[in-house]
């Protein structure tokens, strides 16, 4: 992963022609870069406040090789990937954790927890880096100093059991490594969000990550049947069996934790076979609000899709289904096919039975619902560009033009008036033309997440910019009604409304059991909680 | 509800002379009444603890009518519905809460936590009764005296969002009021468990409740949107969306939290159509083993059911299907079309499309499983029959027998270990011969519930022998690492094996919630935590 952009500097491509020429029309931008990328061997990294004899008891812990206060290897964990941390990484400056730990074994990292406590140094888990809300930001705090506590030698799976069909994986393990692992074996996690490339199953428990396979396989805190949290006060193993009545689940408490609690080191998860099926089918609604009726009576039938995902009237003519290629003229490419109207994609995977079944009853509902089939062709080319959406960030923000996601979930009943809550709340705060699009990608018997893309034209002081149509936005959601993250988690970024969501005794709550496992406070300060 | 027994006194039938006959056959009793029920005027009844200025603080918080000292009430709030409960009740002495008082409101039931936190006074909270593990027990504890607080008076169907089928019922709707109330709205709650006569909303939730539709409808917790628990440091109120990232799900926390933090007030809850279509077909399975492989694959597949029972050889024998005839002879009844094997039930709810295509996917699983269709029959015998189940124990209690349940659940690959273990423990620790049977009657992706009913001849003291075997039996289902229940609970009969369960430090994560929201600790103490 680039320290400065999103993933694989093979897969960044510059805007094509087409978007190009669409975006200086609609934004009124020149084209020119303004904003450019930095080498980084021109940066000037915050140098680490660990001493030798710091390095020296880290490296006691787990091994010589295993730690680092190199510029380089704190720099790629200086922040997560939001478009402020990709604002902050085309600076002169750079704030990073003090030094990179790479733990092995729940041994190590109890053993680090009890370092950092006694030599007053905090700890930031480090998982794919992927974070959008602040949630690896090296914020020590009260602290001395803070280490970036790096999972990638724990990415091993470490039991299959195929009958019971649950894996239990290292949180190191990344979306694709956890695929080619289970693969060997013929199962499949089907966990696929946006940053499932880079994205680590620690990563996907502590933030409820929600993939775009979360209609048929669930969400990942759907997925989880049991997980190791180790934490200053020991080690915290929840779930032993599916569901059960012990009390409270204590696996809900873990996910969701953001570090704040101590350290995920293994989780298990549900997997399935890889399916002997898949259907792939495009649909036309001619409106957003016909498509989420559609989507709701699905739902609430309770008979699935694999994946079931709407995108509205703007991102459909946008073309956000093929999100590298904005703008592109192609006559057979699912835009053309759906004029005025909203493009829905649902896959099936599964036995071939099941597949004919379930996609036989949301055939009949989606109908019935004023849908118009489109063939397998817009779900099969979503399906090949689903991962590319974030790289086209890069190249606007090169020449002058914000682009940002944000995301909320509510009931059906205020689905539309959250839609229009943010879209107007971004308006007012942004310079006109503000292009907003939006897509359901999560579907509830009872609502669903509205997922934003935001395109706009950056002023002087972008970073202040963003920043305060982020605050507006926010609250625009918490005043709804609605919540302030379906899936991107809390973070230091939206900590600010965490009391609005959960009340100030829901925050007290969170505090009680953050102190009961990490009584000094070395735990990721500053996020959730 | 009896005090001294499941259920309405009119609905309590004796045994039938076939029933009786197969009893006295296999346990070598009588048949003639040695332990009978009692004369509640006789009874004597704990003095009430509380003074005349107690009554009066307490009648000032809700109202005169709403609070009682008298035996006839306190006796009906003396405990729950085990078998251990049952046989207490048979004894000339009985402990009884002292006072029942009855709240209207939150704030109602706020003041009354902070009178009790004042008054030294522990607080038992009261739905239906019918906890199988001590968890309406009146302890007082370290308290000087423990009232019961009867949440009948909240009773309301408060709103029903029926765009998104979200209902917000108060605490103390029971699950028949439930359905009344969603049904004059053309909606249904479909939450089924044995108690549903008498358990109510807030039992359900504090107790993880899993009802017989939950293939279908889910398990109580996962219906649960919203919650809302008056704890003596305010009110906390979870949920705010179906699912989001907002940190932990504290709604989970309250879940299961069986009075220990606070008294859950009203609840919110996923509810769904009056279905228009309904199927049933009963299934032979040759073996449980056999069964259980067909179920695991429908859990696998992830196309449900509403209702997925089975029973095991024994159970089937014995014919539970129709609880209040066991051993009756008629040849068109299920148990004679499944001689040696285990009948299965199954019942699909939906629209006409869905419950065919769902029905077709499952009837595929089960046929290629080795699964005979048994027509419609079985299962609507079984739907008639369901809640009948605990009056039968009345009856064996009189003549000498011992009829109890009591529950696991796990993963598959441990299914068949866990029943033989709990089998071998309840034939270890009971006179022979112990007659044991099984269901499932929870099934997931990862694992199902085993419910088990023993039937034994009794000792000189049923008590001691019950709790010398439950000893056992739970610590023969912690050794083999499955959870000590699936939806009973813990209350005060698992609660010395809940730290085998979550660990030591699961404890103390609950013990500082538990110290967050109740610093005093006179919510439902000696429960849970």
């Amino acid at each position: 992963m680039r320290w400065d952009a999103w993933g694989d500097p093979e897969l960044a491509a510059p805007l094509s022609e087409g978007t190009a020429t669409l975006i200086r029309g609609m934004l009124g931008v020149s084209g020119e870069v303004t904003l450019p990328t930095i080498d980084p061997a021109t940066v000037a990294v915050s140098p680490s406040r660990l001493s030798v004899d710091d390095l020296a008891g880290l490296r006691a812990i787990v091994g010589a090789d295993w730690v680092s206060a190199a510029d380089a290897d704190r720099l790629v964990r200086a922040g997560g990937k939001s478009t402020p941390d990709l604002l902050r990484r085309r600076r002169a400056e750079q704030d990073a954790p003090d030094a990179v730990v790479v733990p092995g074994t729940d041994d190590e990292v109890a053993a680090l927890l009890a370092w950092c406590g006694e030599n007053r140094v905090a700890v930031v888990p480090f998982g794919g880096g992927t974070s959008v809300v602040g949630g690896v930001d090296p914020t020590a705090e009260q602290f001395r100093a803070a280490i970036s506590v790096d999972l990638r030698r724990m990415d091993a799976l470490i039991d299959l059991d195929e009958v019971s069909q649950i894996a239990t994986l290292g949180a190191g393990v990344t979306g694709p490594e956890a695929e080619r692992l289970l693969g060997d074996r013929g199962f499949s996690l089907g966990h696929f969000p946006q940053s499932f490339r880079y994205g680590s199953i620690g990563g996907f428990s502590v933030t409820r990550s929600s993939g775009q396979a979360s209609a048929g396989y669930g969400r990942f805190d759907d997925m989880v049947q049991a997980i190791t949290l180790v934490t200053p006060r020991g080690i915290l193993r929840a779930g032993r069996s599916p569901k059960n009545a012990v009390g409270p689940d204590l696996r809900q408490l873990i996910l969701g934790s953001e570090g704040a609690f101590g350290i995920v080191t293994s989780v298990s998860v549900r997997v399935h076979r890889v399916p002997a099926a898949t259907e792939y089918e495009g649909w036309r609604f001619d409106t957003f609000a016909h498509a989420a009726a559609a989507f709701r009576a699905v739902a609430q039938e309770g008979v699935m899709p694999t994946v079931m995902r709407v995108s509205d009237e703007i991102e459909t003519a946008l073309n956000l289904a093929r999100p590298t290629e904005i703008g592109e003229s192609d006559d057979d490419l699912p835009d053309k096919q759906v004029p005025g109207g909203c493009l829905a994609i649902t896959t099936f995977e599964g036995s071939p039975t099941a597949v004919a079944a379930r996609a036989g009853v949301v055939r009949e509902i989606f109908t019935a619902a004023g849908g118009q089939s489109l063939g397998d062709g817009p779900a099969k080319t979503w399906e090949h560009g689903r991962f590319s959406g974030p790289y086209l960030r890069d190249a606007l923000l090169d020449i002058g033009v914000g682009c940002e996601t944000l995301e909320t979930v509510t009931t059906w009943a205020k689905l539309e008036e959250v839609k229009a809550a943010v879209t107007a709340a971004l308006a007012e705060a942004l310079p006109e033309p503000v292009v907003v699009m939006c897509h359901i990608s999560h579907t509830y018997a009872t609502g669903a997440s509205l997922y934003f893309t935001v395109v706009y034209r950056q002023g002087d002081d972008p970073l202040a910019q963003w920043q305060a149509a982020k605050q507006r936005v926010t609250g625009a959601i918490a005043a709804a009604g609605a919540s302030i993250t379906h899936h991107h988690a809390v973070g230091r970024d939206h900590r600010p409304w965490l009391a609005a969501e959960i009340g100030d005794l829901g925050v007290e709550v969170l505090g009680a059991v953050k102190h009961a496992l990490d009584p000094l406070g070395v735990c990721n300060p500053g996020k959730l909680v």
